[in-house]
């Protein structure tokens, strides 16, 4: 999938009435979204969406968050090319959630891990648990994603 | 590990210095936890904690997050149970998201099921993947935890 230079903060997609009603984003339309790759259970990362990007993810099958430091569509992988092909969308308990079961392409993380959960609390600080699978000069020009 | 019937808001711990200056939680105090199962990956919750209670947590290892709705601690599993015992501590890139790797007694959600996670978006519907192991009725007295 090609994606476009900028991401616009609009969407053409809607989401389905029993989604949209069972979403319960915060008081700035947030949610927490939380990507697991989908055969091995690792945690990826974690980021925020908002119905909008949600609806949007749901058609393109590409995970699409919510920037909140640049206040606009963020389709993971737009600028680095490690994107997130959707397998399964879940909503947690209280709706206030959600799981995003994905297949990465490379890194998730913009420091070029492939996670972001990479710093373990051990015998008193933190150990790094893995290197970069790539650089993060490589992987971006001036922007994560 | 035998709790006390109510959740105190305080903790005689504190976080070591290392932790303290990585931890970026958001402008009311509070960082997004996700407890996976460390033996299983599976995904079993997302909640919220304070720096109060993630130093309570990794003295008493045993996971206490911080009730929005009640604004104080909750130590999980204290009215119903169901503990979580704290296997490994990680934190994310940014330090405003934090991974608890943790060994869960029974379900982990309130409405007895193992994960929260349950709802899965199939073929135009929501596909409740699992049955309560434990009825919610039979898990708690007048509060969720």
């Amino acid at each position: 999938m090609t994606y476009a230079p900028s991401s616009p903060a609009q969407t053409s997609y809607t989401l389905p009435v029993e989604i949209k009603e069972a979403l319960k984003p915060n008081s700035d339309g947030l949610i927490p979204a939380i990507a697991q790759q989908h055969d091995t259970g690792e945690l990826l990362m974690m980021a925020w969406m908002t119905a909008e990007s949600l609806a949007e993810t749901l058609h393109t099958q590409q995970v699409c968050y919510w920037s909140r430091s640049r206040n606009k569509f963020w389709r993971k992988g737009e600028s680095s090319g490690q994107t997130q092909k959707l397998i399964d969308f879940r909503l947690d308990c209280d709706g206030d959630t959600i799981l995003l079961l994905v297949d990465q392409k490379g890194p998730a993380c913009h420091t070029g891990r492939r996670n972001c959960f990479y710093r373990s609390w051990q015998e008193g600080t933190f150990k790094i648990l893995m290197d970069p699978l790539i650089e993060p000069e490589t992987l971006y020009g001036s922007q994560k994603s």
